[in-house]
């Protein structure tokens, strides 16, 4: 058993500390929402009404904040984990945030002689509270390894991506990848309506080419072809519209700060602004099909 | 044993008509080229010196030619396929070409009384050869399953994708995604290695997960994951970036002409161009990731 | 006193053949719509009944057609103008059509020994109605001197772009560059909101910088900065978006067929069409603004 | 006569100084480059061998640095600006960097009783050198009248774009229309190029009609139209393609970090980031126009 103190315990960071107090370990928690701090303790989280109540003494500390400026507060600030972690303590950080800040904050752990790792995960809301998240996680090879069991209650892919910030790094490398990819899936099905191709007979042929992809052969993003993506639970999320912005946003933060000249990605970051701009945040972002395929000349028939 | 008429011997049309020649069918065969020809003859194609007597009384007549202009002449020139062809004759072209041309040609052989299928293939130079290759076809069900068993002495998957087009839709919908998606993981391996994260690991992490795609998991286009990816023997095609540029152009003439919208495809036809027009045309598709990856900096150092 | 043949008495072509008649030559009109043929009699226009009617014996041709189908129709159809023309007749195609056709139908007109010239507008409605449009004007140098005078009692700029298709390489070079930087200004105006900067001070001070572009000055995208611009009337065209996007599609075609790469102007296509996909084609094309400046978080306040 | 203290003397910030002495005032100065300072030196401006040197009973402090960190380090810290400069100096930073930063530096001016301006310029190391800069100014309107006359012996054109963070705003959003129009006007030209049009022709017709703008009329991408234009001294800058990439880079870092959606930007950042990539990080930025007009095929004849 390890005392666990966890940080942030909204739709991802809650079940993912109810997972960890199924398999064993003593929780204390805490989350600035008195919401989300109750419906933790419903789930045998102790509440507490510190952050500093939360970490103390706690063998391994696990964040799980909406941006790097709130992980920047919490590590760094006065009473924050740096100053108030025992001596020993393991940190990890599972929110996804920009490269430099986890790799700033990784700076600190190891002027503060704390090991930390940036872990973020994905997989969803679902894949958290079926405990099948995947991991990808920056740090040392030994933490690492210290951090590894206690993933496991909680996720299903444990991968190691190198040193700090490698975590972050492989996320938003993979959500790139997939942001641009639902697009030109979407651009495709819209093409081929109005071509007159049949929508699953271009899944049938595209799963089995070179078009096949994740995104059209796991999370389809027409009704009919994959029978459990949100396309035909009317888009219901799922991942969201707005977290496939921030992450293709991060992205191109990364980029710009780099030197890396990424512009698929910068044209998906730019399509999934204009589509959220427009209302569309709490849509799956799979909806950006309604988006692309738009056709008010048809609608007017 | 059927009398196959095939016009247009070059790097795929050559390979395909030898393969019907090894499974027991004469062929006459037609090209332009006197290079082709010859080779094709020594492939055991009967050479002919002219289109007439190429498809003078064949049962099905295959062409393979390289755009949609040479495609209207050899079937509505004067003395083409839809004047000399017998009654009865299966027509079937394998090229790749605008949607719109192919439907024109097939309403051409509805009027001359005559059965066409658009059949584009995929698998290169190498399917040709390996008789491998996946055939697209579009056009009636019935000369659909007239087709099949020729079409199963070239090719191992053989698709009915719909009516007379569907073939050439569905190619240039599934190519469009090929061509964003392989610009995609370029981008995300450019970005990994200025953020310092390993090529194999964002390899194993994104292949398992929601950015797995064709272009990265069969054909990476860094050395080293896929072994057999053109990326390990300096880019050798494959599959040229000019002809990725070619079906990507098909892709923006149907979305123009239909009037989608598709600014991913639009992007990947604009960097194909970019990639093309500096020289690169006859390097491996999966080449892009040069221009997108290049750093002069580091270079000069 | 010419004897002028007009076919194609639509939005533009109604006034431009009443300049025609107000500045005393005699002109027979010919439309496929009824409405339009009484509408262009009430100005004085002969209204006939049949293209051969109206082109038999006229000194000079007008055609102003919708696309590059209809122009190819009207000159080399049975009985079209090729066939029919009085011989020595100059014909002058004011239609904005793809270069290619444009090219086609001069070498046809040149079989026939008649002067063609292509000779695109801009200017709009208002431009016709006022006859103060510009025409770009592609054909032999013989030719554009025997058409200014005529051209010249329907516009202001007359201009001599070079052989054959010229006028419409001039007219889609021109028009690209319009509707990207449009765009390029409703992204200014657009962060400059977010930013909280003042929308008049970012006229003040771009209009007198290197930002400066008529689609800044002349036509200003937000209400105010430019009192008669269509931003301050509701975006009542002007130039509706759908217009904008024919021409930007007009130039990817010519990028596509020629080989050029333009990667802005692809971007630009694939916006318009989101745009007018979205129920927006009879909008001024500035108002493509309000789709990038969109906030649905501000307006749910 | 003023005391001023001036910290960087760069391309940009030597010939600034330089002015200042010519106008009479007194100039103290320190650059972290004794080459720069040894330069400056020879100008008049009196050479300190520390920052705290250089500001100590200055009444007025100019800013001219490469980037926002350097502006938070020379501001904020220890022995810093705010920390060593007297009470009731005015600060003005002309360095060009993103907005956040701005903000945060100009809250920190505030707590220290302190005014300070954001003021970056446009018009390069020439108009530095000639004191014909445009200096667009962020701030109090008090601070602003304090200031404008010892901008105007720098600059022709001074204007108050706001309050604190207006001044980088206004020039990030006009360099983002100014970088688009840019490309815009390089393809154009690419694409006459292709079809066959005159270059002269273009610009003659372009630069009298809707897609005229200060990137084709003032500096045109292609040699002869404007005779002063880059693009006729072999493309040696001007403006360099590093500092177009460097402001577009602001452009979107301000976009994402404020929600806003802009393709166009995100465009030009991408595609003169594979440009300055490629090695051309000092050649002019018009010279993109090698890129966007590369055509290897006719090259090879």
């Amino acid at each position: 058993m390890t005392l666990v103190g966890f940080v942030g315990l909204g739709n991802m960071g809650g079940p993912m500390a109810a997972n960890l107090v199924k398999a064993g370990h003593k929780v204390r928690g805490y989350d600035t929402s008195s919401g989300s701090l109750e419906q933790a303790a419903g789930t045998g989280v102790e509440a507490c009404t510190s952050l500093a109540e939360a970490i103390e003494g706690a063998d391994t500390i696990f964040t799980m904040l909406p941006a790097g400026k709130a992980v920047r507060t919490v590590y760094q600030g006065t009473g924050g984990v740096f100053a108030a972690a025992a001596a020993g303590a393991l940190l990890i950080d599972c929110s996804t945030i920009d490269v430099a800040t986890a790799r700033i904050v990784a700076d600190g752990a190891e002027r503060a002689g704390l090991d930390l790792l940036d872990a973020p995960v994905s997989g969803g809301v679902g894949g958290a509270e079926a405990g099948t998240l995947t991991f990808m996680v920056g740090g040392p090879a030994d933490a690492f390894d210290r951090a590894r069991p206690l993933l496991s209650t909680m996720g299903r892919t444990i991968v190691h991506a190198g040193p700090a910030g490698a975590g972050q790094a492989a996320k938003i490398c993979n959500n790139m990848v997939l942001g641009v990819s639902m697009i030109a899936v979407c651009e495709a099905f819209a093409l081929a309506d109005r071509l007159g191709l049949d929508r699953q007979k271009l899944f049938d042929i595209a799963s089995q080419s070179s078009g096949q992809c994740w995104s059209l052969t796991n999370y389809c993003p027409v009704p009919g072809p994959v029978p459990d993506s949100p396309a035909n639970r009317d888009y219901a999320p799922g991942f969201t519209a707005e977290m496939m912005l921030k992450d293709l946003r991060l992205a191109q933060d990364a980029s710009n700060a780099s030197g890396a000249a990424t512009p698929m990605g910068a044209e998906a970051a730019a399509l999934y602004g204009l589509y959220c701009n427009g209302g569309n945040q709490q849509q799956d972002f799979s909806a950006i099909f309604k988006m692309l395929a738009a056709n008010h000349k048809d609608k007017a028939r």
